[in-house]
């Protein structure tokens, strides 16, 4: 439903003067009067869809309620400044559910020097939800958009994939720091966050930008968690699928010049591995190189929203 | 609850160099680089708590959800620029509840000129609910506060109050246009929304402010469907006690200083009547006058949060 309904509110959204990046990236730039865009991303988590309240503690479910709004604007290279909180709480112990989520909230919000702003606290009869969105500021070299990326660019990522269901689900660190420095440093084409699978995201980037891709499955970095829950597992592919397709990896994936993503990766100027993975190419969809030297289509792996 | 936690919410959160406003007025000031002001403000209605899904129409519940955080935006004399929506929509019927809460949100958008700029979009097994946030900017004036409200000033509203569950709740226009006006025209010492009831909301600003009222019960612009709703009641006040304590009736309040706010209700620049109800006064709390030309004390009516 979402996909299709997204798809069909945008043709019905009407162009805005001060919109200059809306439904479709992983935040909008809505361009304020003084020439200041600010990035503007929300993201919602609702109990028994998003997190299992009992299988997860609620300071792990604050933390991950602001993470991935991090990661939205740290997919849009910004500098986050606030955010705003609303929460739906079980009437049943809301004192307690909202103490414990900001638990972990507070913290994660200091980190990284957000502004808590404001928010909108009610209490129901429903499961627990959590609604935040998060405002910040691209820096003088702009936003990084996730269209730009251009055949002959490299595929550059940070980390390693796969298995985050072990628990960088909920303890990932936003990659803001890092898109800050890569984007000030480097000349960037294109840049998102790896939240649905990191071949399903791939194929969004090229497909906004309007390219196709080229993977170098030998050179996907993956998780020491995606390999051990391969462990004995009759694919000889389980860990490199579980790369491509887990989700919730919530790193970057960058469209960066190849020659500059050669002088990145030797560089390593992050305290996070950067690695290519392949290239950027005319041919729209994503392919691999089959046993023959030739292409094969690679389908992409990921968590498709229904 | 949500008083109580958010008051100690408050003690917990560490000043923040970009904050210049936060929890505790009608929507947040975020200071941008190019030293532009953000406005944010976010409300969240929850099916079952805020409305009845098959008493209300869809398209009635999603104008009120995005007409909520204009009104916020109203109250602190903004600009309005954009809205990210976040929707949990009941499985069953999912695309037909997008759909039908988008036809309320859409013409109000477009009446206001904000821009829709994301949002995210699931669906679960709950009620349904709808997030909006809205971010707006302050004028060349700067913004309406809640707390600068003086000894002397006038106690000054648009509109009348009460009754608004006959539809007023729904169906209320976000005071934008009247705040950009009064607030571009004359010297406003504080504004904010009526949403809990005027007296609560009042005792609200003196409390903000540092200072007391005296209300004129004889001013209050009692509004139509609360005198309707007051015919035969037993209680002679019954439609003046509706007026102060119904809530939802999303007018403006503003403390003005007396000669321009005489200066206000004799020009009456407003399509909306704006009244005078009363002043501010030094000593703390609402008063009302008593029938020995005292000063007797009046109990804010209205809704408090549990």
């Amino acid at each position: 439903m979402e996909l299709a309904f997204i798809e069909s509110l945008k043709q019905r959204l009407p162009p805005h003067p001060q919109l200059r990046l809306g439904v479709g990236d992983d935040a909008a730039l809505l361009a304020l009067s003084a020439g200041q865009d600010a990035v503007v991303t929300t993201d919602l988590l609702a109990e028994g869809t998003h997190f299992v309240r009992g299988e997860t503690s609620l300071a792990r479910i604050g933390r991950k309620a602001l993470a991935v709004n991090l990661s939205d604007l740290a997919a849009m290279a910004a500098q986050p400044v606030g955010v705003v909180i609303s929460l739906l709480l079980p009437r049943a112990g809301a004192l307690e559910l909202a103490t414990g989520v900001y638990e972990g909230i507070l913290p994660l919000a200091a980190q990284f020097h957000v502004a808590i702003a404001g928010g909108d606290t009610n209490t129901w009869d429903g499961p627990l939800v959590l609604s935040i969105t998060a405002i910040g500021e691209t820096t003088a070299r702009g936003p990084l958009r996730r269209d730009g990326a251009r055949p002959g660019d490299a595929i550059v990522v940070t980390g390693d994939f796969g298995g985050s269901r072990a628990g960088k689900q909920f303890d990932f660190t936003p990659r803001i720091a890092e898109a800050l420095l890569l984007h000030n440093r480097y000349d960037l084409h294109a840049g998102m966050d790896v939240s649905d699978g990191l071949s399903l995201d791939l194929s969004r980037m090229c497909a906004a930008s309007g390219c196709g891709a080229m993977l170098d499955l030998q050179m996907i970095p993956i998780s020491p968690a995606a390999q051990a829950t391969s462990v004995g597992d009759a694919n000889p592919f389980a860990a490199l699928a579980r790369a491509l397709g887990d989700g919730e990896d919530f790193e970057l994936l960058l469209a960066v010049p190849a020659a500059i993503a050669q002088q990145m990766v030797a560089d390593q100027p992050l305290a996070v591995p950067l690695t290519i993975i392949g290239s950027f190419i005319d041919k729209p969809g994503l392919w691999q190189p089959s046993l023959e030297g030739d292409l094969a289509p690679h389908d992409p792996l990921g968590y498709q929203h229904s």
